[in-house]
This record gives C-alpha cells, sequence and structure tokens, in this order.
C-alpha cells in the first residue's frame, strides 16, 4: 500500500454563485492534482455558498446546484481528472420531512470519481442555534458514508456532526475507518480554533484515526469564516494546519497502513488582537466584494471609532477605494477636523469636507428642534450625506458605531446607523481602543507610518452633538461598562446574577436599563403585518449577499 | 354525570409582559367562573406572550414566568376559584436536548386546580417554518396529558401537536378522551380560518369526541392573531365559534355521557377584504400599544396608500391620535395637496404642511446629486421630517409603503420606508384599491362620510418625485404585476415555472429583475460582522414589543 495525498481546499465561495463557485473548485481540483493529490476535498456547501437560509428552499436554485455538480463532474473528465476524488458540498434531493409542510432539500457532501457522483452523505444533525437555522431548511440524512479510496476507509461527514457526542463518529468508530474527512462552514468566533481542534482530537481518539477537517474562508454577510483548516493524528496532535483568513491549499499524505503519521506545517497561530483585526477586515473585503462594491463611504469624525473602521477598510480593500468625508457641526472642536484629515492622508483615503450647518438650519427653520431631537437631527444630516454620496458615486456606506454604544443606545437610527455594513457593531469600545493600537504597533514593527492619529486613541469619546459633551458625562467607564455589557448581553446573566459578581447596584440597573430601552427601540424599525402566507420580512430568510438570480433566456 | 362547561378565554397578551399577563388571566377566569364555568382555557403561552423568541432563553424569564404560575394558582384559591380548572401556557424547566448547546425549556401548556399544578403537557411538535422558530428556542415533550375532569377524560394538546398527522392525537385516539381541548396562537393568514376548523373536525373524527379550539387575539410585532377561537363536534361540524380580532369568552357545555352534542352561538365569517382589513387594524393597534405610544404620524401625499393607512389608524387608535403630514415638493400637483386635507379632515386626524424645498435646497446646495440620487433625497428629507417630528412629540412613525413597490423596489431606504411599522407592506397594490373601496362602501352602508377621497382612489399613482411621472411609465399594469409578484414571492415560483402559467417572457423577465434587485438592496441594510459568540444581530432573536425588563430591586 501506498500514501495517500489528501489535499484540503480551504476556498472562499459566495451564496448564490454557483457559476463562479463552481470554477473556483475545478480550478483548486486542478491545483491539487498537479501536487499529486489523490483526494481533494471542499468545504460545506461548496457550489451554493453557504449560508444559504431559505435559498435552499427555492425549486429553481436546487435544480441549478445539482446541473453544476454534473457539469463539474464532466469537465473533471475533460481535463483528464476522472482519477481525482473531489469531495463537495452542496444541496441534496429534496425530500418529506415529518415536521415541516413541503419538502426540504438535504445538507449534502458528494463524491465525484470518473465523472460521476460515486457517493453521497447527508448531513445528520443540522445545528438550529445561535447563527444557525439548519432545521428550518434541511432534512436531516441517517445513513453514514465510508469511501474506498486505494484500499483504504474514508469516513465522511459535515459539520455539526462531529459536535454531536454519540453521532455519527460513534458508528465510524465501529467501522474502523483509516481516516475522517469533515467539510465545514464553521464562523469565526473569538478563541473557537482550539475548541475546533481539541474536538478534532476527541474524534481522532474515538476513531484511533486521524481527522482531516476542512474549513471555508471569507466574509458571508454578518459571518466572518476564517479557515484554520488542519489535521489532527490518532493521539490527537495537530499534525499539519493552514493559516486563518485566506484561502490555501493544505496538503496532507495519509500514511500506509502500520507507518509512523506524517507531519506536515504548522500555520503560525495569530495573536488575539491580530486575529480579530483580520477577522474583520475579512469581513469588511468579502461583504464589499461579494455584494457588488468596489468602494466604501463614511464619516471621519475625528475619533477612534471611525479611524479603526477606516484603517480596516484601507486594510481590507485599499485606501485608495476609502472615502472619507468629515461632516463638522458648529460643535465639533478643531482638532477633530485635524484629526480626521490626518488619518485621511495617512492611509491614502480620499478626503473631503462637508460641514453640516445649512442643512441642519434649514430643518430647524421649520421644526425648531430641541434637545435629543436636535441631536437626532444632526447624525441624520450625516447619514443623508452619505446616501447621496453613495447613489451618486456608487460606494457602499459603512456605519462606524461600536458594540458599547449601540449596546446603550448611543446611536441615532438613520443617522449615524446609517450603513449597509457595520464593521465594528460586534466590537466594544475597549476591544476598539485594543486593536487600534495593536494595529499601529503592527505598523511601527514593518517600519510603516501608522494609521490611526495618535490623539484620535488617546482623547476622551465625544459624539459632539453639544458643546463640551464627552460620553463619561453618562456612561460608566468604558473598561466597567464592557464587563456589565459583557455579562449581561453575551453570557445572558439576570441582574441577581450581576450583583453577585460584585457589580455595583447603581451600575448595573443604569446599564440594563440602557440596554433594555436600547434594545426595544432598535427592534421597533422597521416591522410590518403579515396578512398572506410569505411576507416581506422574517418568514423569508435570505442571505444578503447571495448571488442567486433566476436563470434568464 | 352533568354537562361541564368549558371557557376558552379569547385574549391578547404581550410577550414580556408577565405582570399584566397574569392580571388578565385572573380577570378572565373570575369571568368564567361567574358564568359558571367547571373549565378555562388560555391560549399558547399566556403567561410568556408569543412567539417569544430567544427570550425563552433567558433564566431570569424563565423564573418570573415561573413564579407567575404559583402566583396566580394562589389568588385564585385567595378568590374562592380553587374550585375551577385553569389551563393556560407558559414556558416549563429548562432541559437538556441532544440538538443544541446548553438547556432549553419546554411550550408547556399547564392545569391549575386548588392552589397547585396539577398536571402539565410539554408541546410535541415544534413548528420551525415559516415565522415559526420554535425548534430553535424549546425542547420537544414526549408525554401525553388527560385530565380527569368531572369524571370525564379531557386530552390535552398545543397548537402545532394537531397539525402532525400520527402526532399525540393519535396516541389520545387509542386512550378513549371525551374532549379534546388544544391552546393556539395560530397567526391570521388570508383564508386560514377554514383551514383550521377542517383540521380540528378530522382530529375529532379521529378521537370521536369534540374539539375546542381556543386561540390568542391581538397583534404582536408582525403577526397579527385573530382568534376566531371555536369548537368542532365528532362530526366535524363547528359548533360554536367566536368573532376574530376581539377579545372573548367562549362558553361550551360539553353533554354528559350519551347526550346529544350541544351547540352554541356561531360569529358570522367576515368577508375577505373585512377580514384583512380587521387584520391591519389589530396590527396596528397592538404594535403601538404594546410599544407604549398612543400617537402615530404619517406622511399623507395625496395619494391611495398613505390613504388607507391613514384610514386603518383611525379605525385602530382614533383619528384624534393620528397626526398626517403633507410635504409637498415642486413636484406635488395641487390634487395631491387638496386630497390630502380632505382625508386628514374626513378621519379627525391632525394636519400640517411642511414643504420640503428649504431642506432639499440646503443638501443641493452642497451635493448637487442627480437622477435616483435626486429623488432619493427628496424622500429622505421627507423621512427625516417625520422622525424628528416622533423625536420631539413622541409619536410612533409609520411607512405607508404596499407591497408591490417594495417588492419591485420603488421605495427609498431612509426616505419612504422610515418608520416602526409598515402597517400595509404585506398588501398588494390590487388589494390596497379593494381595500380602500371596501372601507367607504362599509362607510356608507353605514351612513357615515367615507374616509378615503374618492379621487385618491381613482388617479394614477405616482410618486411624484418627477414631474408628470406616474408608475406605470416603467412598470407592467398593477393587475398584471401582482400576478406575477404572488407567482414569483408567495409561491417560490422559477422563471420556467412563470413561463408555464403563460405570462409574457419580457414582464417576467423585468419583474424577476426588479424583485431580486430590490430584495438584494433592502437586505444590504444594515449587518455587520460576528466576532464574538453572541453579536447583536441576527443570532440574538428577541420580539421587537416584549415588555420583559429585568427586574429591579
Amino acid at each position: 500500500m501506498v500514501d495517500i495525498r489528501i489535499a484540503l481546499a480551504q476556498i472562499d465561495t459566495c451564496v448564490g454563485d454557483v457559476d463562479t463557485n463552481s470554477r473556483t473548485i475545478l480550478e483548486w481540483s486542478r491545483r491539487a492534482a498537479a501536487e499529486g493529490a489523490h483526494v481533494v476535498a471542499f468545504p460545506e456547501m461548496t457550489i451554493t455558498g453557504y449560508p444559504i437560509e431559505d435559498l435552499a428552499l427555492r425549486a429553481s436554485f436546487q435544480r441549478a446546484a445539482r446541473a453544476a455538480v454534473q457539469t463539474i463532474a464532466d469537465q473533471l473528465v475533460a481535463d483528464g481528472l476522472g482519477n481525482l476524488t473531489v469531495v463537495l458540498g452542496t444541496v441534496g434531493a429534496p425530500q418529506v420531512t415529518r415536521t415541516s409542510p413541503g419538502t426540504r432539500p438535504t445538507n449534502q457532501a458528494v463524491v465525484l470519481q470518473h465523472g460521476a457522483v460515486t457517493a453521497s452523505y447527508d448531513k445528520h444533525h443540522l445545528p438550529n442555534y445561535g447563527v444557525f437555522d439548519e432545521f428550518r431548511i434541511f432534512a436531516p440524512g441517517a445513513e453514514p458514508c465510508i469511501l474506498e479510496i486505494q484500499g483504504r476507509r474514508v469516513g465522511l461527514v459535515v459539520c455539526e456532526d462531529i459536535w454531536q457526542d454519540g453521532g455519527p463518529v460513534a458508528e465510524l468508530a465501529q467501522a474502523e475507518v483509516d481516516l475522517l474527512l469533515v467539510l465545514n462552514g464553521s464562523p469565526f468566533e473569538e478563541g473557537k480554533g482550539h475548541t475546533r481542534t481539541d474536538l478534532a482530537a476527541r474524534r481522532a481518539h474515538e476513531l484511533r484515526a486521524p481527522v482531516a477537517y476542512v474549513n471555508m474562508v471569507g466574509g458571508q454577510d454578518d459571518l466572518v469564516f476564517d479557515g484554520g483548516s488542519f489535521v489532527v493524528g490518532e493521539d490527537g496532535s495537530v499534525l499539519t494546519s493552514a493559516p486563518q483568513f485566506v484561502e490555501h491549499l493544505l496538503l496532507w499524505d495519509l500514511a500506509a497502513d502500520g507507518e509512523p503519521e506524517h507531519r506536515g506545517p504548522l500555520a503560525p497561530p495569530l495573536g488575539d488582537e491580530e486575529e480579530v483585526y483580520q477577522a474583520i477586515v475579512t469581513g469588511v473585503r468579502g461583504y464589499v466584494r461579494k455584494n457588488g462594491f468596489r468602494s466604501v463611504v463614511l464619516g471621519l469624525s475625528g475619533g477612534i471609532d471611525s479611524a479603526l473602521v477606516a484603517a480596516i477598510c484601507a486594510d481590507a480593500i485599499g485606501g485608495e477605494n476609502v472615502y472619507g468625508v468629515s461632516m463638522p457641526s458648529t460643535y465639533s472642536s478643531e482638532h477633530s477636523k485635524d484629526d480626521a484629515a490626518d488619518l485621511a492622508k495617512r492611509i491614502g483615503a480620499h478626503y473631503r469636507v462637508q460641514p453640516i450647518a445649512p442643512m441642519v438650519d434649514a430643518f430647524q427653520g421649520q421644526l425648531d428642534l430641541q434637545d435629543v431631537a436636535a441631536e437626532n437631527l444632526q447624525a441624520r444630516v450625516r447619514g443623508m450625506i452619505l446616501m447621496g454620496l453613495s447613489n451618486a458615486e456608487g460606494h457602499l456606506v459603512l456605519a462606524t458605531g461600536n458594540k458599547s454604544e449601540l449596546a446603550v443606545g448611543y446611536s441615532t437610527i438613520y443617522g449615524d446607523a446609517v450603513g449597509g455594513y457595520a464593521p465594528i457593531k460586534d466590537v466594544d469600545k475597549s476591544q476598539v481602543w485594543a486593536l487600534s493600537r495593536w494595529r499601529n504597533n503592527a505598523a511601527l514593527d514593518a517600519g510603516q507610518i501608522p494609521p490611526i492619529p495618535e490623539s484620535s486613541i488617546t482623547k476622551p469619546p465625544s459624539a459632539e452633538l453639544r458643546p463640551g459633551q464627552v460620553d463619561q458625562d453618562s456612561l460608566p467607564p468604558y473598561d466597567l461598562l464592557d464587563e456589565v455589557l459583557d455579562a449581561y448581553i453575551e453570557h445572558a446573566e439576570g441582574r441577581a446574577e450581576l450583583l453577585a459578581r460584585g457589580f455595583d447596584e447603581e451600575v448595573v440597573d443604569k446599564v440594563v436599563s440602557l440596554v433594555d430601552r436600547a434594545e426595544w427601540k432598535r427592534r421597533q424599525y422597521p416591522l410590518g403585518p403579515k396578512v398572506t402566507a410569505l411576507a416581506f420580512g422574517r418568514d423569508r430568510r435570505l442571505p444578503v449577499t447571495s448571488r442567486w438570480r433566476e436563470p434568464h433566456a
């Protein structure tokens, strides 16, 4: 017996773009063959993109995906690659389930050999928590799948299947496989890398066989997939691994029976800040490109949030595709305007100034708004300027709010919340500072100019909607606020649990009431009643960036 | 043996408002007892409100719901109602499931007698399609529940359980029950009433026993619950029924063994237009009140859409709580302004005029926008005026777009799409006309002034964003457009199926490309990446109008 060369093709797909995804699969299959691979495995739902939400239920889309599988199989043969075993993800045939009206397709892995689908596997465990909604759109599979490749037995499962104790892996453990191949669409979360390798190590131990884990990479809507594909050995150690946040072909040889396991290169782990920063860069790049934009426009206030977002955008799509707009009011300080201009220069972004006073005055001449209504007006005039520039010049508008201020409601709907994408909406203020410092230090280490002006990092945060206003007038210090927010939002702790942690009662009640009110306000916009079977709105769930279009003649 | 008097309490609850829901339960239990009922049954998830989305997963909320059940039981005894059997819905204890991390509560019906919970039933079938997400938030039950009341056997199930062939009803058929009691949270859909009674009739036939079906009523977020509770007999005929869209106590006597079935009053069925109109009125009333508003503000263009919405609002919350704003541009016709003023007068709404030229000119002085960007600017200035008035005066902003124009993208994000609630977003243009005519005729039949000016109904629709513009310049006639939209959106048909129906190819391609583009645009705003375990956004699903707040000291 000989070694079997496995290629894990960690690629970036786009939901709904069956044609481009098919071309990518063929291109990487050729690369794998050129590297001498016997098998190339792609991530979960490769042809369709992932997650596809209710697009899975559309018959015309299911037909297109099925046709694409056969086209790929045919093209592989035409390219002289009929011998290559290609494992990829798609939607399987629709089935009646006991739990839903109509039919549901399966989340399927198919095996292509010599121009035909020679085996397939339907995902057993359909995750339906957090960001996952698969029970809604798929029918579960029940059969195991074991491939014979060069006389070796390779078990095949999909993503969530290995997260369930006693699932299909337990079944395969009885079947004595030589390798487990797992196709994944596993979204990035802070610190999740170790969770995945630890889990795979446990499964390798159960199976007494190595586990090869291929994950997708790239931004899709509000999810980021980080790649980081790997192989763990029977003893649980990582034998080889791919870098995160880039497409990569990871090659690894399954040793002949009785031979020691092969080891390959290990990708150096990223630091905590670098990992999150790269995740956001990946998210912006994917969202902009997959939605057909080339450039972004955003307000530059001189503050830390918009500075960090601008730096991220410059890293994601190039500073020349970033359009910064300073929109000073009568309350804007000189240093704010200077910092905004300085930032744009550092990252090579376009920059212009649009004072808001004439528009604010025109509204106030008729409406005479006071207090919060007047503050919101300023934010909304800025949002309208950005949308006007977006319509006229074709840029995607980005919102620059951070998680802390969104959580407590320091944000104006139809104002600073305007935008198609909010790169740091899931980054709290403490982390905004940490990421900014990390990015500047990384520049210094590389002998480059730090992108973010030092004074944007060091000055006290202010919305500058009233004279002399600073955030800490009305909020606890951000390090304390962020701790309480983390417990209340991320860990869903109640008031009792927050007090038991030792937080001050006054702080807890202030934060909890701000968050509840803000969440309620945010969710009020916009909805309407459902009176027919299928309304626009939450009962029809489609991916934002889906490229799927009904086929035309 | 004697008759058993059953009371079906068709009430309106609010998600999260445990205290108010508890008070409502006690009040209607007293009413039922005063009417001589032995049993009073409430709708699904009475204490918590429904649907509660991820609020179900919050431990502090689960504790509050559990405590409320005991408080109600105690209060019933204190009121001398310990003998009354009260059946209501709540969340059951959290359980580990095989399919999700952490625990999930059950969707539970509890039976209160003599100050204690004497029986409970956990919903077996958790719907996870359309508007339903229950597999995400609940653990399924597996045990049947049969109550002994006055020596008779009453089976108890919850909503979706009766929609499944071979579900718990099949089990109960073996157990020889005398009555099946079904607690429901079944949202309104056009024409669904017959589906429910037909289904219940089938189950009654299987059980050889009557089925009593109690449904909730009222608007909750984008759902409307229509009530329409009923009892069907063993032969499938409706024995008694409650009216739709109002709270109601439906009383019915289960006849002694061997006696013929009793019949009670039947609510007269509503006509098609009346039913949809009342559904929208109910949705607006619920959304406004449950979100703590007393009044609404909306733009009155003189067109049919805003006129219909205003008439609906006047019916829902009173004309004196409706604030209409005419926001004419230089392209607005005289008749538009006249029609808007006439409408406001007819329905008794507040009315003011805010010309948009000064604000549009201020923006154009700096931005000089052309074409679509300039059209969007007008719509956005109007949106800002409405939001300014909302902030200053406390009204909820309503968007007046209909389903046809939203579907094809004839709407401006942050412009006419501004609003917390869009009453006719699920009503196509053909139906807008039909509802308007129905409402005017109903007024005439009642000897009242028709609310909608005749010229708003008869004139050609126009957005008035360019001189002389009318919708039919760029769209197929609305009756044809709405037919294609219905097939493409409601029935998810592909291009091939649309052509097979006989629609013109050019029309199909035009409509399909408009809808795909509009849907894509709509979904682009606003999102951001997820980098921690739980981001704001789609992975945390809470009801809009939840009244749940962390308990304070």
